[in-house]
This record gives structure tokens, C-alpha cells and sequence, in this order.
């Protein structure tokens, strides 16, 4: 048996063929494990209809309370209180799609939302950015493009979200500044905000023009998506509801998730608090199906439990876990795309961080959640997005990537007679005609972690991974691998923007 | 609705009820996932009995040879090889338990091994330990008490492994000190290395006789365990056969565990190397069954993959992954019990530390591996363990072990008429009689995991989860809590150990 020839197999390797595995289109490849019996999620159902018939929603916004009262839900303008039957309930969660596709700037980065994809969502929605170089500061435009930037470089970020607030930018301007950043940035599905009607129809109309699209055309298929929130317990405030009749008139995707805090805004049970999410949740896609049947929605849940000794939220623990899964027999239940959340309450990229949001995403993965947001980069329960913790926590889902795509077990994988029968006992496997094929190949390439041993480590200068991924991070923020962007429809796009905002932009509705 | 009285609700949890789940013995609630087809499975394990029958094993003991030849296989007492034909190797699949009962120095810390059971064990066998205060060093005499101190506090470490290796104890009396130090500071299942007859024999005489056990009703029941590493490919050593028949002899566990790295001593996929690592496995338990029907003995694995460009293993790879997911297909396939194990490459325990190792970790859970082993505080590939990632793995070993308890959804925990009638659209759940009746005992409480706000935290230090960590193990070696040891007894195998000392002890075989 020959000596394996390291020099030369390195040598190949810079011009061998290099390892192609799609990041992109994810199938969930994981057992879904149910928390709950049958009998208990049916009970959950039954009670959160129950709930919105016998309890119901208070709706801050007219034209909500006015859809819901002509599809013959009890409502009582004083109060604002709706209470919903289940007849009207049951009639709009039949007609809302069981899947969506969301058109992309290139098709190759759509992204299609139903039960067995799986769709990872970075950091979202946080006031501060948090790097190791210029350390926490409130979040700015500088900001939200960079990061912006670092999401468009790794595959397994699927969509794009409000990563961090860009707060230098003047709130009537602010959605002009997001859609721009991210078209011109990256192709890959971006977010509207639901801050009221002006803003979003404006966003609307841009993202329409800039894609070339009529409005019949825009309409007809899903080009963008927002993330709704209700104010739990069980009230619908204007933006929201504003959000949810807009997008659903307009043909884009609203994703209903009612944020769910165990012990707080919610009860301290999962079943309790999963009800009442379900509930809220189930109440916004009917109002979207009230404002147009058939009209794209998302299921959701973001759900996790508070310290009680603190009052503060916890992430990535065995509450959360639970809640996605059952969550996600709920969303099973209606057959609907969902999505659920990973996330950290850590205030740094470090091992709490790390193993909170994997512990996070993990209880996702097996909830079978089509979309799962803050995958990626979230630390302090979403009060800042780390540029570390992007790459950090993008390294374990490129692996996961990894595992989507799953192994083979042929002739030549098993190996008889291209491995196994070339090798004496105590020999070594470097030069098999199976190793002497794959060896280019066969394995993931990490991103950051760093297979050195302690020695050669050391003498590197014993850099720990939050530290390489600042390298990482550096090089793509200054070296970025913009996507292939239609200069003069940008150029178009960019006057459009400077005539509103000369013509004062719109502010949001609070 | 009332306002949260936060300040009475704290002083009541200083005396109120206190959460209590059992840490010990757990039941894995994940579903099994399978990476390869029934038939490509059926498949690996045709080609490993193929591989022991046309190829063979070499087998260095004479005396294992002559248990292989009595059974009928066809040894070369030149080549030192045994062709094992699959009647032998299927007889001895049969004749290993299905479920071993291992002996704790009390009954409440006895570990069951079957599948479907859950049994952690941290990082074993590193030759330095590794803490902050006092970095990387060789492990010492001082280091092994100190872990198996801090293995004891932890509910969620099951039994002891040789955690460290004490260096500078002599190699003749090694084997005393590790038997003392474990009966001394710790009640759960001790481990004894196979490192040779000699020294196998006098730990089982001393565990024997601290017990107070007749010879016959040690050997009824295990009372310790090994771990049976092959020279993979193909090799059976000395000091290995004769634990595999002296473990099997005398009624305790032998662990078979071929350590394959996928393109170094494995074929480089999946299926090559777990089919090698089977034909290993499997003619380990076929010797342990030659040497005594019905001995007691699990299955294993411990197979990654090596980095092609630098040789060097990685782990909490996605072909780690793989590989468990695919040595539990074939350990169900023969029903046995079998262990698995997580493990990181990282250098320190940072994040990379963490994600590698709760990726491997979901690996084993995912594969149903009934004992895992490396679950915390394995870096460098084993080349050292570290005390403060004992703590921060234990925290993801604790989180498992809740999901174990699972979750209620009766109508208490629904709550329909104890939480969600109570609170009024955009309240809070503080003050309802579900959260009253559970605010103390509803959420794991974290070890280390800190859900302090950012300016708090920055108060306090700005410490992050491996300085916390610190912390922890520091107290704990500072107060042990030791179990409770009969003296008399300590005070014998003291004396026992010190006339065997004396008498020059018993060096290990090579």
C-alpha cells in the first residue's frame, strides 16, 4: 500500500472539482416529533375557536372590524371587540394556500412556502447592530447594508427581513431606504414593512415598477413579504391590520405570528400559551381571506417562555422547544405553510449564544417549520443583530444545508470492491480508488471552524471563532458579491425615490 | 386586573415548591431518523459479515484466536487472521442482551442500557485537561479528582469515564487511583480501562470487595464498564481482546466501539466507513459471546470525518451526523443497545465549541443512541477536556433532559378557565391562577445561561457564558458534594490498594 500522497492530492485539489451541494431549494429531511397527542392539539383547536368566538379579538382599525362584521363576526364598535364563529373561521383557513411560491429578482432564489420546505430567515427586526470591531451602537443605514451585504453572500439565507432598524434614516423616508438597500444589494426576496397603508402601497408600487411588472401582473404572484404581529392578548392594532388587508389585496404574503411570551403576554403553560397564539394567528389569516379568498398567508408562532425570577425573556430553551413543536401539529392540523423562530437572549456572541440558538433552531427542525426566522445572528431576545453571529450561526446552518441533501449507500458509497478490499488491516484508506475519486468532494468545507491542532493554533495567534468570523464578515462587507442588478432600472427606481421623498414620503401609522 | 406584585412573588420563590425533574433516568423522545433505505441498511450489514468471512480480522491474542477457531472460523496463525463466517457472528448477535442493568454504588444512579433508554457520558480519554485559570495542561492526579467532583454534581452526566488522563499517577497503579478516586467522590457507574488482564482483574476485585459482593454475584450483574476501541481497519489488539473476554468473563460491559475517520483508517463516505465500522463492531461482540453466552455488551460508533486538505478530524460534521444516523439504523436492526458520540474539534470551548458539539450531539439523538458519549467538555478532538465546557454542555444536556419530561396539555394547562378568561386584550398573565399555582416550578432554571438585560449585564461585568462557567465548577470543587461513602469501607480498598501498591502493582499491557 502506498504512502498517501498528501502533496500531490492538495496540489489536485486547487483545480480538482470542487463540492456543489444547493443551499437554496431545502426539503426538511427530519422526523417531525409531536409534543402533544392528537386528542390534546384537537382540544387546543377547539378552545382557541372557542376562544374568538366566546371571548374574541379586540380590532383597533374600522375596515377590519367592518370585513369581519359582514362575513357575520359579532362585533361591538364600542369596545372593538370581535367575536368570531368558527363557521367564518373554519370557511377562510379552506381557502387559504397551502402553498406560495415568492418571486425573487432571479427565479433561482425563489422561495417556495409549504409544509416539508424549509426556509431560514436571519436576525430581524433589531434595534442595535453588534460587531466585535465597533461594538454595539444603534442600528443605521451603514448598518442594515452591510448586513444586507453579508446575507446575500451565504446561500442558506433564504429571505430577506428588517435585520436591524435603520434609525439615522427620517421614518417618512425609511421604507424608500430599505426596499433600494436591498434590491440594489442582493436577489433574494425582500420585506415590506406593515408600518400602515401609504408606506406599504408605496413600497408596492416601486418594487412593482422596478420589476417591470403590471399591476395585474404584481398582484398575481407574491414578489415581497412582511411579518405581522399581533398585540397579544388577542388585540389587532392598525398597522397590523392595515398589513394584513394590504397584503392580501396586493397578492403578497403575510406572515401571521403572534409573539408569545410564557408567563407574560401569554399563559405560563406551552398549551396554554400555543392556544392562544393559535388563536390570534388563526384570527389574522381570516382577516386576510376576508379581504381577498385565496389571498397568500403564512401561518406563524413565536413563542418562548419569560424568567420568572426576572420577568425577562429566555430563548433556546426547553419551553421554546416545546412550543414549536406544538405549533407545528397545529400548523399540521391546517395544513398550512408556518413559521416558527430559533433566537438567543444572550448579550454576546458567545457559548450561551451558540447553543440557545441551535437549541432553538433544532426544536424548529423537528417541528417541521416551513420558515424559521431569527436562524441566524439574533442575540439579547432581538435587541441586537451580531455581524458574528450571522457567520457563527450560518456555519451550522450550511450544515444543516448539508444534511437536507442527505447521503447515498450504493455499491460504490458502501465500497466492497473500490475501498474496503484495497486496505490490510491497520492500513489506511488515503489512496482507495473510492478516496482517490471523492476526496475533493465528498465533505462539507466550513466557513469558520478551524480544524488546526492546539499547537498550529497557537502559533496562528489562538483566534477563537468569533474572532475568524470578524475576518469573514470584513472581507464580504468590503469585497461585496453584489447580484447582477438592471443598472437602469435602479437608476429608475432611485429617481422614483428622490421625487417622493422630495414630495415629503409617507410616514408610518403607529 | 392587578399589576404584577413581582416584589412578593420573588420572596414567596425563596420558600415556595421548586422544580424537580429526574436528570437520570431518561427515555429518548425524539423520533429516529434514517439516512439510509431498509435495503441499503440490509445491504451494509450483508457486506460487513462479507468482509469478516472473505477478508477477516487480524487478531493479535492468541487466546482470542483459539475462542474464534473453537467456534469454526478459519484462522492463519502466520497472517494472525480470522475469517469469521456469519453462522458464528449471527449466533453471538443473538445471544447478547437486548437490556443490561449497570450498577451504581446506589440503586438510584443504576443506568439502564436498551434501546430507546438515554444515558450521557462527557468527554473520556483526553490525555490534558483544561480550564481558564489554569489553561491547557497534561492531565494530572488532581485534574481526574476534580472532574469526576464536577461529573458527580451534574445529574445529566450518568456515568464516569476516564474523563482525563491522570499522568502523573505511575502506569502500575494507575488503575487503583482511578478505581479509588471515583468510589470516593462519586455514586454513579464507574468505568475501568482495558488495559490488560492484570490490572482489569485486581479493579474488579476491588470494586468486588468494596461492594462487599461475592465473587459469583459480581459476576451476576455489571457493576462497571470499558471501552473497546478496534485499530480500525481490521485490527484486534492485545490489551483489547483480552477486555473484551475478561469484561464478558466476569459479567461487566464491554462499550465495542471502532473509532473511524471517514477518508483516513474508513473509506471516505458514510456508508464505507460505517460498514467497516460494523464488520469491527459486530466481530468484538461475537468475541465477548465466545467467551461467555449472554455476556453483557453494546454496540458502538465513533465515526467522523477528517479534513482532506489538512488530515486532521473534524467533528459535529454533517458526516458525523450521517454516520450516527446510520449506525443507529443497524443497531436497530440487531436490536441492541449502542453508543454514540457528540465531540468538537474546536481548540477552546467557544462557539465553534458549542455548535460542534450540540450538532453532534442531535446526531445521536436523532439516531437513538443509548449512550453518548463525549456529550460535554470534549475539544480538540479529545486531545483535552475542559472543565468550564463540562458546564456549558451540561446546560444542553440539562435542556434534553427536560424535553425527555415532555409537556401537559390537559384542561389546566389549555386554561381556558384558569388563565385565558382571566386576562383582558393586551393584559398580562402574571396574576392568573394558572400562573400563580406555577410560577415557581413551570421553567428549567439555567445553570450558566444569563437572561440579564445588555446595560445589567455590562454592570455586572460583561461576563460571558465561559467565564460563568468558571464560576460554577470552581464552587463545586471548593464544596463537593461528595455521596455519602461508608468510610469503612473507603478505609479497606484504601488499605487493599496500598499492600497491592506496595507489592509493585500491575503494569498495563501494550
Amino acid at each position: 500500500m502506498a504512502e498517501p500522497r498528501r502533496g500531490r492530492r492538495r496540489q489536485t485539489a486547487a483545480t480538482g472539482p470542487t463540492r456543489k451541494v444547493d443551499y437554496h431549494n431545502l426539503c426538511n429531511p427530519f422526523p417531525a416529533m409531536d409534543v402533544f397527542s392528537a386528542d390534546e392539539i384537537a382540544n387546543m383547536h377547539d378552545t382557541a375557536l372557542r376562544m374568538l368566538e366566546d371571548l374574541g379579538m379586540r380590532v383597533l382599525l374600522p375596515e377590519a372590524r367592518k370585513l369581519f362584521k359582514a362575513a357575520g363576526a359579532a362585533v361591538d364598535e364600542d369596545t372593538l371587540m370581535v367575536k368570531i364563529g368558527r363557521d367564518i373561521i373554519e370557511d377562510a383557513l379552506q381557502s387559504a394556500p397551502r402553498s406560495i411560491t415568492c418571486k425573487a429578482a432571479q427565479p433561482e432564489k425563489d422561495v417556495v412556502l409549504e409544509l416539508g420546505k424549509l426556509v431560514f430567515q436571519p436576525a430581524s427586526g433589531s434595534p442595535h447592530a453588534t460587531d466585535l470591531e465597533r461594538g454595539r451602537r444603534p442600528g443605521c443605514g451603514r448598518d442594515f447594508k452591510e448586513l444586507i451585504q453579508i446575507l446575500n453572500h451565504f446561500d442558506c439565507y433564504h429571505m430577506l427581513p428588517p435585520v436591524v432598524e435603520a434609525q439615522d434614516v427620517p421614518t417618512n423616508v425609511r421604507h424608500y431606504f430599505y426596499l433600494e438597500t436591498q434590491i440594489a444589494n442582493s436577489n433574494k426576496v425582500p420585506f415590506v414593512y406593515a408600518r400602515g397603508t401609504p408606506q406599504v402601497l408605496e413600497s408596492f408600487e416601486l418594487l412593482r415598477d422596478f420589476r417591470g411588472l403590471s399591476d395585474d401582473a404584481f398582484t398575481a404572484t407574491p414578489h415581497t413579504f412582511t411579518i405581522i404581529n399581533t398585540n397579544s392578548p388577542r388585540t389587532l392594532d392598525i398597522p397590523m391590520a392595515q398589513g394584513l388587508i394590504d397584503f392580501a389585496r396586493f397578492g403578497q404574503v403575510s406572515i401571521v405570528t403572534p409573539f408569545t411570551l410564557m408567563g407574560a403576554m401569554a399563559p405560563i403553560t406551552v398549551a396554554g400559551a400555543i392556544t392562544l397564539s393559535h388563536a390570534e394567528c388563526i384570527a389574522g389569516i381570516t382577516l386576510t381571506q376576508l379581504a381577498k379568498r385565496g389571498a397568500p398567508v403564512c401561518y406563524g408562532t413565536f413563542t418562548s417562555n419569560v424568567d420568572m425570577r426576572s420577568g425577562a425573556p429566555a430563548f433556546g430553551t426547553p419551553g421554546h422547544f416545546q412550543a414549536s413543536l406544538a405549533a407545528g401539529q397545529l400548523a399540521r392540523l391546517l395544513g398550512l405553510p408556518w413559521r416558527s423562530a430559533a433566537g438567543s437572549a444572550s448579550n454576546i456572541n458567545d457559548v450561551q449564544g451558540a447553543n440557545e440558538n441551535q437549541m432553538g433552531l433544532w426544536g424548529c427542525l423537528m417541528a417541521g417549520a416551513t420558515v424559521i426566522i431569527h436562524a441566524g445572528g439574533w442575540l439579547e431576545g432581538g435587541l441586537s443583530t451580531s455581524y458574528e453571529k450571522l457567520v457563527t450561526d450560518g456555519e451550522v446552518l450550511n450544515m444543516v444545508a448539508e444534511l437536507c441533501a442527505g447521503a447515498k449507500a450504493g455499491t460504490d458509497e458502501i465500497g466492497f470492491d473500490n475501498a474496503l478490499t484495497h486496505v490490510d488491516p491497520s492500513g489506511h484508506f488515503f489512496a482507495t480508488p473510492q478516496t482517490m475519486e471523492r476526496y475533493n468532494t465528498e465533505f462539507y468545507e466550513p466557513v469558520i471552524h478551524d480544524y488546526a491542532n492546539f499547537g498550529t493554533w497557537t502559533e496562528r495567534g489562538a483566534r477563537d471563532a468569533n474572532t475568524r468570523a470578524t475576518d469573514v464578515w470584513k472581507e464580504i462587507v468590503a469585497n461585496p458579491k453584489g447580484p447582477d442588478v438592471d443598472q437602469d432600472r435602479l437608476a429608475s427606481l432611485h429617481a422614483d425615490i428622490a421625487k417622493r421623498t422630495a414630495a415629503g414620503g409617507a410616514e408610518p401609522e403607529s
